[in-house]
């Protein structure tokens, strides 16, 4: 695409690469469970990562993930992903419907709600501070999309090592993380009770509701997090870094680090 | 709430101020339209923005917005905030239910179906570029929570000569969008044809939707667009500015800058 860039009172024209971001439908057993924007690319990883994360497999195994087109026109066919578990899920209630959350809401409402689904993570030997706080030049190193574009943000998932093992850039953050979930599910790599989680950004309470759902033991975010995302890690049992700066970082949760 | 600080091998303990996320429901003449994760604060705003840049006011006034208790706790009650038009808004249909957008879904589609219900702009003078590239140091300076917590979102609306209105934060960068919406609408200030709107991240598709539904002229992000949001802004003859780096500023529509 061709831009014009101003600077210091001289202009220029010139071409310039932007971050992709196209809708895509999730159906799990037929069934459409969401519509998110997204960078395409890794979209099975995506649609998959998803019904995890959002709670919606309930343990069951994925048997097929497709493209399901319409018959109409091969471009919007590639916008839908079918995640298919053979019937075995639950039929999945519209919870983001908003005829549902109709009263008593409230951020301890969510966290309760969540704590019904997802059991505290097991006791796991913490990931080393000084790690945690090397990931944010590690992956940046490893991310293609962000030197080109500069708008996109990325998830990753590391070892205990630090050797970064998956890393997923999106114009959306949750779906980043929702790739890289994707990826270790289709590797058979959950739960990730021995990685880490890496975010771009800020962690958020849906980060940390994701990261629980995959079973990360450690993860970090580059920013800081919020309240309740906090408060959510903490009754995760996750290990939560952020607000790395340099050598600098935060451990959020645990609430008293050992 | 008490963190841990580790820097250069050195540990330290000692408060930590962090953006506070909780659920906010936002109801229509008592039909529930959303449900959205924001920073406390400037809910009525939130509320009456969000109502108008979704497209579900349709022209109509709003009457009266409120706090709506279930009246069995107080807490509760300050999380659902209703819209009130008496009735002649449209009865809201759930957009965003899964079960809608079946089939033809692509960034195209989403475009043409916005344009199907906003008119292109009204032609207007652009507003300079040295000003557009000005804009992020100027809101900065006039953002409260993000000095403090480093995790937050901003956008702002100013005039021609530069003078920032209003200011608003938000967890999410759409919340914080609606919130600055809904003042002007709130000040009978809209169509903001004579306003610029400034985001503090990316301009993605959904932000270029709401500056277009709320009538501004001018927009500028402190991070690149994607490349949906370039298509939109041509689309919707808003002037859209970009990548801001010190004085260099990129201007991606009009697609030719005069």
């Amino acid at each position: 695409m061709l831009t014009t860039t101003f600077e210091a009172g001289e202009r220029s024209r010139g071409p310039d690469e932007l971050i992709v971001e196209e809708p895509m439908s999730i159906r799990l057993d037929d069934t459409l469970v969401a519509t998110t924007m997204r960078t395409p690319g890794h979209d099975f990883e995506l649609a998959v990562g998803f019904c995890l994360t959002d709670g919606l497999l309930a343990g069951e195994p994925v048997v097929q993930c497709r493209y399901c087109g319409t018959g109409s026109a091969v471009e919007s066919g590639f916008n839908i992903v079918s995640v298919d578990t053979g019937g075995r899920a639950p039929t999945p209630t519209p919870r983001l419907n908003p005829t549902t959350s109709s009263c008593g809401l409230c951020g301890s409402a969510s966290l309760d709600e969540l704590a019904d689904r997802l059991e505290p993570l097991p006791p796991s030997d913490p990931f080393a501070v000084e790690l945690l706080a090397a990931m944010p030049e590690r992956v940046r190193s490893q991310q293609g999309l962000f030197d080109v574009t500069g708008a996109v943000h990325a998830a990753a998932a590391f070892d205990r090592d630090g050797t970064v093992l998956h890393v997923r850039e999106d114009v959306g953050r949750h779906n980043a993380v929702d790739k890289v979930v994707g990826r270790l599910l289709l590797d058979g790599a959950l739960p990730a009770d021995d990685l880490g989680l890496y975010v771009s950004g800020r962690a958020s309470f849906e980060l940390v509701q994701k990261a629980w759902a995959a079973g990360f033991t450690n993860m970090v975010a580059v920013s800081a997090p919020t309240s309740l995302a906090v408060a959510t890690a903490r009754r995760a049992n996750l290990v939560l870094a952020g607000f790395v700066r340099g050598s600098r970082v935060n451990i959020y949760a645990p609430e008293r680090v050992p």
